[in-house]
């Protein structure tokens, strides 16, 4: 499928996964933790809890490196059934701030299609998760000068996506997305009658895989980030 | 001192403890924090030391509920000297749970300085804090209606107030703030060139209290929000 150029003005970024690496130290993190536990249950167990308490909580804390935290703390006590050492929790306290603290890995060729794009088009990081870790990242990655502003959604479904252009004063029609995440940076903005492309990351967060019916809506999927200059 | 009503089109709103009860619950909670570590240090210390841990994670977490969490946590953690059990740790995050989830108590007066400002001015929810926490607090409050969007900001410095009014399109010299928090809502503002009103609440959280030499700049204050009415 092919992208109609000619209708676009303004373009959004996704961030995560989409201008530098994020997704991987969440699975670094997450094997920690299962080493700090290893003994209560296995492996595959503690994923597996972790990633049902994530979901658990998503709804009270949201997206993000703190609320990853809070539910780290309360796996390790609910799996160990309040037995897990003081100085483990200590520890992953410790796995939080780190990954809070990492410095900002670019993907390839983001600064590339960035300085081509610039000036053509009003460029928008639009991310979700937690707004002081974004906004920490845009800064390190030292890309805020190609951008107009950034946006931190609590949420990337139709309707914040809808919210969103219409106080940027922005049609759907003149807008394009561009992310990793068929699910949060595709399928609503296509749905809203926007464009969007998407651009895979190795390792995707179980709770952004979508449903086969859902992969049927045609979209335009690139392997890598340059490859959209062929097309603006 | 007056406000010029004749230059302002834009009012933004602070939204804790301006628009509804925030900084009791926080108070409430640092209460029966000091409860559960009862025993380890005198109620005094566990302030102080709660606090403390607060402000040397503020940078990491920002503000919001999930980092007061994750700072009572490790304040706990460290008080005890790792002996806390780890029931207090689960009842800790109980805690936080109950403040995020805590309905929200709209303050006097709120509806009908909005009911009236709405339509003469384009309001703005102001605030800053965690993201979907604020977004769910507009929600809930029944508010939303009176507001054009809601801004939620990582600190309220004069350069967040810049960058915000410069992607809103607003000039400084027609924007009005108001809110409770002198060092937040009002002298940033003021010193950025806008105006600004300060509607004390009864309780400040230490961190936004500010020296004697800040409190000479010349502000409105008004004892009550729909005082407000009286000079727009």
């Amino acid at each position: 499928m092919e992208i109609d150029k000619n209708k676009i003005n303004v373009i959004g970024f996704d961030a995560d996964d989409t201008l530098w690496v994020n997704e991987t130290y969440f699975r670094e993190t997450e094997e920690k933790f299962a080493s700090l536990l290893d003994g209560f249950e296995t492996k595959n167990k503690i994923d597996q809890e972790l990633f049902k308490m994530e979901i658990k909580n998503l709804e009270l804390y949201g997206y993000g490196i703190k609320g990853f935290m809070l539910s780290m703390i309360e796996a390790a006590l609910e799996l160990s059934n309040n037995t897990v050492s003081q100085a483990t929790l200590t520890e992953i306290l410790g796995l939080g701030k780190r990954m809070i603290s990492h410095p900002v890995e670019l993907l390839d060729g983001v600064v590339e299609v960035l300085e081509k794009l610039n000036g053509k088009y009003r460029l928008i990081v639009m991310t979700k998760g937690d707004l002081l870790d974004q906004e920490r990242k845009i800064e390190r990655s030292g890309l805020s000068k190609y951008f107009h502003h950034v946006e931190v959604l609590s949420d990337k479904k139709e309707g914040n996506y809808l919210n969103l252009l219409e106080n940027l004063e922005v049609a759907a029609s003149e807008f394009l997305m561009i992310g990793n995440s068929l699910k949060s940076d595709v399928l609503p903005l296509i749905n809203i009658g926007a464009q969007a492309v998407h651009v895979p990351f190795h390792t995707t967060w179980q709770h952004e895989e979508v449903t086969v019916k859902e992969k049927e809506i045609k979209y335009l999927k690139i392997n890598k980030l340059t490859d959209i200059l062929k097309y603006l």
